[in-house]
C-alpha cells in the first residue's frame, strides 16, 4: 500500500538516488526564470522540504511558473545527489501535475507571522515550520508514552469523560446536558428536574480519571489512562486550557518511592524517544524557539532526579538569598517562583518534592506516620516548575473514612471507591502528567494554545 | 524499576524455575487442609493464575487459611516446574504476607455471574476472567492501532472534544455549559443568552473529529485521530453507547481505493496483533464466549476483502432467496440484516460496499461522475455488519459549495473547511472505525456495555 513519502527519501537516501520517483506535496517556495525554476515542496511527512528543479521542457512549464504557495502537486523525476548544495539531493522533474491550486491571498506567505495571528488560522498553521514541528513532536511523544507503558505491561484504560459524580474535586466542571434550556423541566419545588436529563441526573465532564483508574489498578496491577480532561476555570493564562490531555498511571503494590521511579523513567523515556525520532524538529526548536532547549533536555535525560521533602524545600526557600513575591511558611502551597528557584537555582535539574502538608493536598493521599503530611510527590523541572503531581493513595479504609469525614465528604458518593479498600485493597500509587505540559517542555513553546491543534479556552471554541 | 509480574513467569519460565522469587496479587481461589493449602493468585498482568502451595511451616499458616477470595498477598518462594499438572509450575511459599484483607460478602464469588449483574459492580468486574480478558485485549488493540499508524508515519492528531459548531451532522449532541441552570441569563428577546456562557456561544460534545482531521491531513498528508466521541441519541441497543472511542484516519493524495486498502490492512493488522499478543485471551473467548471466534478472525486475516458497488449489493439483495424485514430498493439505506446477508451468506468474508446514493450519505463525500452516487465505502464483516464507514472527500470547491447549497447548509459556518479546498486542496480520503465495534468483533462480546470500563448510556452514568 505504501506511497513514497519525502521522509523516506531523507531517511533512506541511498535507495532512491538516481532513480525515477514520484512524490506529492504542497509548494512552500517557488521561483523561476524563463528557462527553469525551483520549487521547495513539503508533504508533511518530514520537517524539511524537498527541492524540485523543473525546466521549459515540461509541457506545462508556464502554468507551473505561475503557481502560488501552497498549491498541491505531484512530481515525477530523478532524485539527484547534490553533495555541494545545502540540501542533500533534489528532484529533476520529468512531469509535474498540479493537484490543487492555491491563491494569492493565501494567508501563510513566506514571512514571519506572530503566533497570535497563526492561532486565528488554526486550520492552516500546521503548514508552517513551527507548527509542523510542534504537532509532529506531539504525535511522536504520544506514541512514546503508549510504548513506555505497554512495554511495561500497563493496561491502557479509557476512563469515562462524562461523569455523574462531582467527587473528583480537582477543579471547576462543565455541565453536560440534553435538557432544552429554553424550556427546562422543573420539579415540585421549582428546581431544575435533572431526573429528566439524558442520564437521569446531573452530569459533568471529568477533571481526572484517577478514581476510576484506581479500580482498574486493583484488578490489572499496572494501568494508565491517556485521554482528554476538562477544567471550567475562567483563567486566561499561557499554561491553562479548558480541554487538555492527561496521562494518569496507577500501580498496585507500589509505594511513593516506586511512583517516583516510574515517573522519572517515563520522563526520560519520552524525551529520549522524541530526540531520537524527531532530531530535525528538536534542532529547529533549539535554534529558533528556545536556545537552551537541547542542553536542558540532555540535562534531564542524564541527571538523577533529586528528592527532597516539602519541609526541606521550605527550609531552602526561607534561607534563599532572594525575595519572593509570596513569602514561604510551612503549610503554604508552593508557588511557581518557589518551584523554579529550587529546580533551577538550587539543583539545576529535576527535583521531586514529597511529603506535603495534608491540608494542601487531596483527601485520597496516604497519611504519613507524622499525621501532618501525606505521601505526595510533585516533580519540578527547570524552565517550567511542576510537571507531575503524584501520590501514594490511602488504602486503609478506616483512615480514609476518617479523613473524608474530617473534610465533610459524603461516604455514599464514594461507595465503590471505598469498596476497593474493603475487598483486597493494597498499597498503590499513581501520578498525573499533563500532556501539553510535557510537549511545551520538549518544544520550548511557551503558550499552551500553541501545542493543541484547536485549543479551547475561556471565550474561545473556534473551529 | 521492574517488579516481577506473573506474566514474566509464564512468558520466560526458564529464567525463574528453581529460583526464589517474589510476586504479589489477589487470591482467586483458596483451599486448605490442616497441613497445607493451595492458592490461585492473579496479579492482573496475565490471564492465567499462578498456583501457590503453602504449608503449616509458615508462621501465619492459620491466618492464611482463613483468607477470603480477593485478598491481596505478597508471596516469596521457589518456582517449581510441574510437568505432570495442568499448570506448568507453582510456587512453594516460604513467606506469604497479607497486604489487604477481603470479606465474605465479596460479590465476585467463584460462580458464574450474569453480565448484567457484573455491570452493577463495574469497579470489580475487571477482576473476573471475562473482563480481565476483555480489557487487556482492549489495551492491546489500542496499541496495535497506534503502532499501525505510527509505523506508516501518520501523525496522531487530537481534535477537539468541545465544539462550537453543530456542523458535523452525524447525530444528536450533548450541550456543554457553565451557565447556572437555576438562573439562566436571558437576552432582550427572552432567549437564553449564550454570549454569557463559558465559550461565549453554544457548545457541544463532538460527534466526529473528521472535519478537523481533514485540516491536518492537508498539512501532514497522513493523520489519524483516536479519541472519545459522543452521541446523545436515546437508543438503548447493545451496539450504541453515548460515549465511545473512534479512530479516524485521513489521508491526502488518496482516493477511495487507497482508503479501502488502508482500512483492510489496518483491520488485519489489529486482529493479527491481538492474536499474537493475547493468545490466552483469544482462546478463552473462543471457548466460552463465541465458539466460532477463532475461525472468524483467521478468516478475516487471511481473506482478500471483497469489493462491490452499492448497486451490485442491491441487485444481490433483490435476487436473494430470502425474505427481509425491510424490502430493498435502489436508494434505500442498507439495514443490518442486508449487510449481514451479503457478508455472511454471499461472501463469507469482509466486503466493502461502495458508491452509495448521494442522498443517504454526508455532504462532504465526493460526487461520482454519474452525479447520483458518492465515493463512499462501508466495510461489512461477518457477525456484525458495518464496522467501518469511509469516503473520499469532495475536494472541488465549486462542487462542494453547490452540494452544501442543495442541502441548505450555511457556507459561513464552514469557512475554514472550505478554505482547505481553496489553498492547495487535493484529493483526500478517510474513514472512521468505532473502537468498541472492533473490540466486540475480536472478543465476541455482544454488548457494547461490556467492552467499555464504565459505560455511559441513556439513564446510566454510574461510577
Amino acid at each position: 500500500m505504501a506511497k513514497l513519502l519525502i521522509r523516506d527519501l531523507f531517511r533512506n537516501e541511498k535507495d532512491y538516488i538516481d532513480k525515477s520517483i514520484t512524490i506529492s506535496g504542497w509548494i512552500r517556495t517557488i521561483r523561476s526564470s524563463n528557462a527553469f525554476g525551483f520549487i521547495e515542496v513539503n508533504d508533511g511527512s518530514f520537517f524539511k522540504n524537498l527541492q524540485i528543479v523543473f525546466d521549459a521542457n515540461l509541457d506545462n512549464f508556464k502554468e507551473i511558473c505561475k503557481l502560488h504557495i501552497s498549491s498541491s502537486i505531484t512530481v515525477t523525476g530523478t532524485l539527484i545527489a547534490t553533495p555541494d548544495a545545502k540540501q542533500p539531493f533534489e528532484i529533476h522533474a520529468t512531469s509535474l501535475v498540479v493537484e490543487g491550486h492555491s491563491s494569492s491571498d493565501y494567508p501563510l506567505q513566506k514571512k514571519r507571522h506572530s503566533f497570535e495571528f497563526l492561532r486565528e488560522i488554526a486550520h492552516l498553521r500546521p503548514r508552517s515550520n513551527t507548527f509542523s514541528a510542534v504537532f509532529r513532536v506531539r504525535s511522536i511523544a504520544a506514541f512514546a508514552i503508549h510504548k513506555f507503558f505497554q512495554e511495561r505491561n500497563f493496561v491502557y484504560t479509557n476512563t469515562p469523560l462524562i461523569t455523574g459524580s462531582d467527587c473528583e474535586g480537582a477543579g471547576e466542571m462543565f455541565r453536560v446536558t440534553t435538557l432544552d434550556l429554553e424550556n427546562l423541566p422543573k420539579d415540585k419545588s421549582g428546581k431544575v428536574d435533572y431526573s429528566k436529563d439524558f442520564f437521569g441526573k446531573e452530569t459533568s465532564l471529568t477533571v481526572s480519571g484517577q478514581l476510576a483508574a484506581e479500580a482498574y489498578a486493583l484488578a490489572f496491577r499496572n494501568v494508565y489512562t491517556f485521554g482528554p480532561t476538562f477544567r471550567a476555570e475562567n483563567s486566561n493564562t499561557t499554561r491553562h486550557a479548558s480541554e487538555f490531555w492527561m496521562i494518569e498511571p496507577e500501580m498496585a503494590f507500589a509505594d511513593l518511592n516506586y511512583d517516583m521511579e516510574v515517573a522519572e523513567e517515563m520522563i526520560k523515556y519520552i524525551i529520549k524517544y522524541v530526540m531520537d525520532n524527531a532530531p530535525e524538529e528538536i534542532d529547529f526548536f533549539n535554534k529558533f524557539i528556545d536556545k537552551g532547549l537541547l542542553d536542558r533536555l540532555n540535562n534531564v535525560v542524564n541527571s538523577e532526579f533529586a528528592k527532597i521533602s516539602y519541609t526541606e524545600a521550605v527550609d531552602i526557600l526561607k534561607k534563599a538569598p532572594k525575595e519572593f513575591s509570596y513569602p514561604v511558611e510551612w503549610g503554604c502551597d508552593l508557588q511557581t517562583e518557589h518551584e523554579r528557584y529550587i529546580t533551577e537555582e538550587v539543583y539545576n535539574k529535576p527535583v521531586f518534592v514529597k511529603d506535603y502538608p495534608k491540608d494542601i493536598k487531596a483527601f485520597y493521599m496516604r497519611m504519613n506516620d507524622d499525621n501532618k503530611t501525606v505521601a505526595a510527590a510533585d516533580l519540578l523541572v527547570p524552565g517550567v516548575g511542576e510537571i507531575i503531581g503524584g501520590s501514594q493513595r490511602e488504602e486503609r479504609l478506616d483512615v480514609l473514612e476518617a479523613r473524608m469525614k474530617e473534610l465533610g465528604l459524603n461516604k455514599e458518593d464514594y461507595w465503590w471507591y471505598l469498596e476497593l479498600r474493603k475487598y483486597g485493597g493494597t498499597k498503590h500509587a499513581g501520578f498525573g502528567l499533563g500532556f501539553e505540559r510535557i510537549i511545551m517542555y520538549i518544544t520550548g513553546m511557551s503558550n499552551i494554545r500553541d501545542v493543541i491543534p484547536f485549543p479551547r479556552t475561556p471565550n474561545n471554541a473556534e473551529f
